[in-house]
């Protein structure tokens, strides 16, 4: 698979993880990962995971509008995503735009895990 | 220094050298960096930094409002860095948002080259 198919194809199982079941993302993350949410950092997958189960939105959609990846090292297979949306929650009548970055490291069969991921509420 | 103390006098630099003289982006490039600059990807430091010199704006200031920066590798010393910001150009009258990742590689002596870079107007 290229870089560009293993980016959309996981970026389309986050989001969906994301706005159906937070704590499904838990298999994603590993000790070592760090999340920059806004102005908060955790370290972790029961820190990371713990704060985004606990963001107080009940209902939540992500729809993907760019999705940009290459490789991030000539040779050990990791990937860098930059991926840039809207975010639709709640009752909130208009979506609000974000970019999430993600860092992800292959840990053989096929399968990635999330290194690094900030992600920004676009506010200006 | 920290890892965010390296990103924001890299991300001064760099961007304070796009908005002067965008061919002196040439030494942060090396013959593996990538840059994909909106739809397009480019490869090595002369298709790098032959695109950006040739953007057709005469004048253009970059304003960082976020940077947010974390280890891309648990012992390399490689830092990845996503910056918005704006972006005011020739007699625009409004600014555009912009986002731009950059993945630093460090090579020694203080120094770092851009690995990946991804460039993205905010357009939505």
């Amino acid at each position: 698979m290229s870089v560009d198919q293993i980016a959309k194809g996981f970026t389309e199982f986050y989001y969906n993880a994301f706005d159906t079941n937070r704590a499904g993302l838990a298999p994603l993350y590993r000790d070592m990962s760090m999340l920059t949410y806004e102005d908060k950092q955790f370290t972790g997958v029961q820190n990371i995971v713990g704060h985004l189960a606990a963001l107080p939105f009940q209902r939540i959609k992500h729809v993907i509008t760019k999705c940009d990846a290459q490789p991030s090292h000539p040779t050990n297979g990791s990937i860098l995503i930059t991926v840039m949306g809207q975010l639709q929650f709640d009752d909130s009548p208009a979506p609000m735009n974000f970019v999430q970055t993600f860092h992800l490291y292959p840990e053989g069969g096929g399968n990635y895990f999330v290194f690094n991921d900030i992600f920004r509420l676009v506010l200006h």
